[in-house]
């Protein structure tokens, strides 16, 4: 703790002087910025301002087929009805994502942490590859981090990916439909137990629905299948870490490590700084304080 | 803004000096941290921490009726089917509070700007009346601020609140339930509308579907009843303020000024500061950018 009080009498309470990095961190698919919401208070008691916002088709920007919201739920509709978010592009996350790190920025810092989580790699990378000179450190955490080149989907259904639970989550064709569309607030039970294995096996089951019922129906197809191109100059200029997540059953550790390998071998004189949890898909929800120690760890590196 | 860039050539970017308030962030019934996620980000840019938490029994500490979550949805069962959270209190939601309140100290503060809306009012009055020497102002916004020895209950069906659209969403027997238990996922047309009507009407409806889609079935009932036991030198001690919101129509303009008279009433050597905002119930989300510049001005005054 660098934290510290800085009272004197004639000023009111609370002068607090923090000499530390601020995050901004992107949440994954299906979520929002309420996936940080039991990490931000752990970094703010590290000294950290983090900020998260919901991004674009996402959490408070959300919108929903009709017929994910009608009684009773008919699944054939909600199989063929096409995403009123479809029109999201990758490049929308990139630029919601770069206009929070200026509103950071703003604020007096010149760099920030950038966190990626999940489908959340995806943006950091690109908003890396632009503006590189903005960020200290970037950190995927059990985050996709393709190749130069390569898209969400050429990693999917790669063989170190194997065992992976979200793919049999789909309830629609992506294609059709314009989005990865799911439906966690199915009462299924073999569903929602696979729903839990995927995302956070380390949460209870009451957890797990209360999580679960946040989460929303369509990830935007196009993000998934836009090739990201990234530079040595640009996304490899900047310290790269990744929190290896060794229980996700969403990406698969093997997967995980091959991203990593990928990134070595693209950007040789500057390795991924490699660190590992033994937790699920989710340690921003199952172990945050833990998570947040590692962050706050990775800012001071 | 008193932030100020501190770099100096051997330090890493972002070194920061904040002198400003920090400020701890109580949510509404239904609702959850997430209710605050766009204050917050806004409260970072004008130099202040600001620390959201789930309450007891909401967010994602919510607990859903097994008649929730099944389908075909069950109207009936739903009507009848105990509260999993029906023995939450409202000393639980004061524990939870002064919890977070210890946290945000630790990290060297001395006092903490305390926010609470709607429903969270009822927490906030019960820390500021245990912990008044950590409060350095009390806000609520569009929230019950009962006076000495009353419920919430004992004001929702006042005259004041003639007009009022919470109560016609209620789907269950408060006292059958444990719980003033809504529905909203309901996918009646005069249902969603009324529930925009009473919570956000300056909120489109694909905004109020996404936020709606977010909130929980269950408050439980035990801290709607239960009375609060204010006095003068502990919650009557506290710089007291009120927003009032002039669109309201889940806690009318008359019941909060009807709030605000009693407290005035309660404590005449300290009045309420009343600030109005050309909203609805929901200016958290509606308006965050001109409510974070409010409560900015109050840390301050």
């Amino acid at each position: 703790m660098t934290t510290e009080n800085q009272k004197s009498p004639g000023q009111p309470a609370g002068h607090v002087l923090t000499s530390k990095l601020p995050f901004v961190l992107v949440h994954g698919g299906w979520q929002g910025a309420w996936a940080y919401e039991r990490v931000i208070p752990q970094l703010a008691g590290l000294g950290h301002t983090a900020v998260a916002r919901d991004l674009p088709a996402h959490g408070l920007n959300a919108r929903f087929p009709v017929s994910y919201l009608a009684r009773p739920f008919d699944s054939s509709a909600f199989a063929t009805e096409e995403s009123p978010v479809a029109a999201t592009t990758l490049e929308d996350y990139v630029a919601s994502v770069i206009q929070t790190i200026e509103e950071v920025r703003s604020h007096g810092h010149d760099k920030v942490v950038l966190v990626g989580h999940s489908m959340g790699g995806l943006a950091i990378t690109g908003v890396a590859e632009r503006v590189p000179q903005h960020i200290a450190h970037l950190v995927y955490v059990a985050a996709f981090m393709p190749k130069s080149g390569a898209s969400l989907f050429d990693y999917h259904a790669a063989p170190e990916n194997s065992g992976e639970r979200i793919g049999p989550l789909a309830k629609a064709d992506p294609a059709i439909v314009g989005a990865l569309r799911m439906d966690y607030r199915s009462d299924d039970p073999a569903c929602r137990a696979n729903g839990r294995m995927a995302l956070c096996s380390d949460m209870s089951e009451e957890d797990y629905l209360s999580m679960s019922s946040m989460m929303t129906p369509d990830a935007p197809l196009a993000p998934l299948i836009t090739p990201l191109v990234t530079t040595q100059e640009g996304w490899g200029s900047v310290r790269r870490h990744y929190v290896k997540c060794l229980q996700d059953e969403a990406i698969r550790p093997a997967l995980q490590q091959r991203f990593i390998e990928e990134a070595d071998a693209f950007v040789p004189a500057r390795l991924t700084t490699v660190h590992e949890m033994d937790a699920s898909h989710l340690p921003l929800l199952s172990q945050p304080g833990a998570l947040a120690e590692l962050l706050s760890r990775i800012a001071a590196s």
